[in-house]
């Protein structure tokens, strides 16, 4: 059973808006390589787990959690991003503004209809998530090796759309993300390591120099590439595996280690305009 | 951020495998109004949530949790109902044997070939799961109506389920999660209740007797139609909205009380003619 | 603007429940080349229409007010051949009967789990009904050729369905519909003649003996093939282009015509076991 | 059987060319919400009815017959806010022009590639229409309940939409929807009245003051908001369900009228550079 | 079995980056009516080919074999729109600079995300590549009528894309697949002549004058609309229907020539900004 | 460009018809990690290549020729399984034979409806191949990575589906694909080697011995699971990474070999009763 304190993994740091950078990063969000995609696949492969290779499974199983809260940060990412774009003289005062003309411009234009401003289980191109995406083949060598690219492209993925905006409440969202992806990588690279595998110098992928990113660096520093963050209640084997020498060209030591510090969740304004929460009428 | 511990919220009742029953338990996992959609949903909805509603936003927020719960509770059915079907004469001892050659008659040939006899990300008719069904409106009352009939339609189709096998295996489950989608319908018509609607008589939907389905019963006597499990670390105010008397004929009083004490998770076995693991040659 | 009188194009001929030949009959609704798909590729088409060739636009539209027709038996025609299916001891009952273990077998699981056993926007396959497959092009010649071909597919598809059982409900739909699309290839067939095409003996595709099929020959004794009919409450231009010989080998004059009678809409019983209506507690 | 009089229900406004409000406005046409969507369900409702309830069966038909119409008015819109964008410059004139470099910056490029810039069946992402958004879940309450829901979505993203453009072909025909919209909000939310439930204040849904759009406020004036329009040939009971005092806060008594009297269906011009309808040369 | 020879069936022009071209022209690679469908139809119905009709299966057979090399021209042709579309100051250098801010505004994002600024299997508006797409219905006559429809919605979106850019890369490409599809509809066109069809004029569809577009002069002065290459190792019947009068307006005599010429395959620059191919540090 | 010699790779073995074989054999076909995929995946990854390591590309291209041949293998190995299944005596001979009764009861109705008796762009549970599973992620790595896992999930699936039936057809065509996948996945292991990994023991995946599949062991003995078929008209240097010792525990040396001679194509018979090819009425 799954329990919650109501803290989020990392910071939301403030900035303008910027629908464009919130489309971009939907692809983080319900992308095929995306944070749903993860939390789903270890899920899958946690629950379908064969044999007693328990310090597999908890391995997956630590991955499976910490991904729920990297959902919940892109979430509330793309919802700060939203947040306060478009002009705020509605259409139903009687004029004829159209405040959202401009705002929809390079946005996805369902950010602004299916909800007020906020997040969708939807990729950068407006694809919905699917379920096909989801790989539990049921063979530990297949799934970790699937795991492994899983967040090497992740990895990948990320670094590109950082190139996209400059803004801080997206770039924040992503350095954090590009270091624990690079934990993850390390993660399943090793259990791969402990059946045999040499990695030489693949690792990582893509071949990025990690301290050359403001906003990775700082978390680099504290060591976030090389720690698994624990959130099991009670006992779990993942150090049997998440120990030692890291398989990357980075080194250092992989240690599993408590989450960080909780972060507040934001509360979002309501938006009369857009009926958000729409109860104002009610009390009447 | 989400904490674990391995136990299921209910018990997986021991019975035969019954691949036909596992193809259609599915639609309670990856169908449009299972359990994966009702997580996601409001997993979504929490996240997106907008104004000082704080009540109904840990209302979703704790359905939400025990969604997760119900997500691994029905993937573990799905794979015991797998488990151990299909003969054991595997192919490649040199004869002609096809021993999945009857399993799969009825059932949906995806759970022997993508995984090694376990659940997927799919529906009954075996279409994956689709982003596109989770609707987070950015309306509290639209998202509340919606969740009502979500709940509404989830109980419906399980009690359809329901006869299409008397495996028990997949019966208790069925059950256990009828008689939460009941307490999930009370949760989002008493919070349409707060706001001044009177449902008069027409809760629960469908107008099924609880009370009729043997492994409805005990749920029923413990109370679980009318109590919200709580499974947040730190404070709700969920209590604020679920309370008093229940918008159902079913009757009773609603209270928050803590989760069923958890049941073991199944370790399955190795399946060697399946791959699965896939370690034992790894060792030579 | 678009009106309706509570009949049905042609008998729903009674005969035993066929939950196999439901699940394909639905490739005659919800298919790539079904019911649905003709009736919204017409009512893009028409809408869509470029320029004065009014007698073309009236033609689409004439096409397109029958299909709706359509839609509407092939709905009752499945919901016949689900009626009734699956034993009556329901599982609430506090036995362990499962009454739809058996009529699942060779069925879409879905019939039993969406509704109350009834018709479903999908295909015989299950997949769910798809935009992308309505062709406009906005170029007369080629939506006239793709009209042509869409018929004919659909004329071969049906006999090949009709193959599939020899349930009397079932292929007394797939006559009648044969020999309308047959009517409807001749359509467009003939539209393309008016430009100056001569088809000389390819048509009717397939290459079919209409006379052939018992449910086919009285509605081509009727004159159904070379006819069609107008549900037009103003006038129309569809006979400047549906007149003269029929460009198929099965020759005739095209004529239009006032369309057949109507049939009675059959009252689908209640079904207490399936929740549906689901109203009889409400009156409590 | 379905009969037609080629007539819209309400005016084509004209105003120039916006591609981007065909784009959104898509939403309207083949989104989850919107009017195919409305009108698929509600066929597959009353076509899939169980028992005896005739006059909620009129009243699923009513509205469906009507949801027909809407989408013939959207079809339209669309195709006016696209026609006579882009340069008139064909690029096969043998200079280098690209007409429509600039017209697509902000649109959906499928208007200008699957048909001569014409409505298409997919929603504001240029996500394909998808079978499987019609429930008909063969449970009256529940059916209801959806449909409640289905329309106060439909209102709540026209109203967003709204804000996207000040187009008037736009505009109209989003103001003449929402006050419909909200006649069919009244229309389910009455039928679940008769079951005995109180709405008390909490529709429409969202909570917008209708008459503040200055396009809404002449249909408002009309009564449209509480009307139901009767396009029957024959008897329906309607008028059982659809009448008395408005369960909305805005008030007012229901009535069954005849539909508005009907606008003309505009003629789209020939495109000669899109070959559009095509025809020109045939006659050589 | 497949042979191959590193050479492109066209010059790949040289043209300034354009990503919004990039975008459209994917409607020709991953499109409904694209390059990647006309090769899996053709693949599929030779596959499936019934009956001694060898010069039949052989015309499917050899315009399946020109559609692999016109894919891979597309996919080189988007290739070189993209390639140094950006900025080239990565953000990783410790700057703020994103240097795709301004290359994605009219892009699709996925070029930038999925892969290093390259192709993909996928339409203008996003959506995915879909095998329902793909025709193959087992009847001669309905296979040759489809295919005749498909290459003219093949031209007929092609001249409106070409619409869309004056970039040179980006219509020479599209100049040579018109002039290609022209030739395979006459061939498929030709094929139902031999059944004793007579097209009159309406052929080609659309009604273009092909001279017109100085990118197609000189392909129609080379005879490429009315020649089909030969790929075949072995011996082929092609023109046992390939030959004598063209059926289209255009006129001349129909011809089996060899291909063209090869030009050369592009290599593209590595990108270590987009970690492309990511070779760099694993040599240290 | 492409060339072609109509030889299959490998033999057509005769066995019964097998419908519900070529169901699960759709897998291999139209599946995620079947031969469509895999040959459009190594296809846009060859054309996508970026920078000078010419080894890989034609590593890549030379892997890619090959699956296209092993998608017309499987193409005439499921038409081969369906071929003269279901009885004789058609519908339409005025009888209420339904000869097609019995063969869909396991089968995938599409392959009865769709064509004449064969093969589909469609995995197993009848979905459609979807070009969103190609990966091409513009990183050497990445995509060397994604090859393995590909191909061994290949491997997986096929030993999986392999048990499924012991119809010699059906075998035959997955036994030596099992071979052949081996070899690719040696390809992909090596090309990762060049780069300094050590895979230790952990290949092959999965973890069968391929001397006990009966189909395999003459192909093992050929040397084909160390071989890679050369397909190029022009120099290829796959050799300068395909070669030496192999990377899995099976040892052998790699080597670069002509392809197997090459086997009949089947000519398919007609079937009047299909329509196909339905030229017969055609010469009157």
């Amino acid at each position: 059973m799954y329990y919650y304190k109501e803290e989020l993994i990392n910071i939301i740091q403030p900035d303008k808006p910027d629908p464009a950078a919130a489309k971009v990063l939907q692809e983080t969000l319900g992308g095929q390589f995306g944070e749903m995609r993860t939390m789903m696949q270890y899920f899958f492969q946690s629950s379908n787990f064969r044999g007693p290779g328990k310090a597999f499974r908890d391995l997956l199983r630590g991955v499976f959690l910490e991904e729920i809260a990297h959902v919940e940060l892109v979430q509330n990412t793309i919802n700060q991003l939203l947040n306060d774009s478009g002009l705020s003289a509605p259409g139903n005062a009687g004029t004829d503004a159209a405040p959202l003309d401009e705002a929809i411009k390079h946005a996805n234009p369902h950010h602004y209809i299916m909800g007020a401003k906020s997040s969708l289980p939807v990729d950068a191109a407006g694809n919905p998530w699917n379920g096909s995406w989801v790989y539990s083949h049921g063979n530990l060598v297949a799934d970790m090796l699937n795991n492994v690219i899983l967040e090497s492209t992740g990895v990948l993925q990320k670094t590109r759309i950082y190139e996209m905006s400059s803004n801080q409440t997206f770039r924040e969202t992503l350095g954090f993300l590009i270091v624990r992806d690079n934990a993850h990588q390390n993660a399943f690279a090793k259990a791969l390591e402990t059946l045999g595998v040499n990695w030489a110098k693949i690792f990582p992928v893509p071949n990025y120099d990690i301290h050359k990113y403001p906003e990775c660096r700082k978390y680099v520093d504290l060591g976030y590439h090389n720690a698994q963050f624990n959130f099991r209640l009670d006992e779990t084997r993942i150090a049997e595996i998440f120990q030692g020498e890291s398989p990357s060209r980075s080194s250092g030591q992989l240690s599993v280690t408590p989450p960080p510090k909780g972060f507040p969740v934001p509360q979002l304004p309501e938006m009369p305009n857009e009926h958000s929460p729409g109860l104002s009428d009610l009390s009447r």
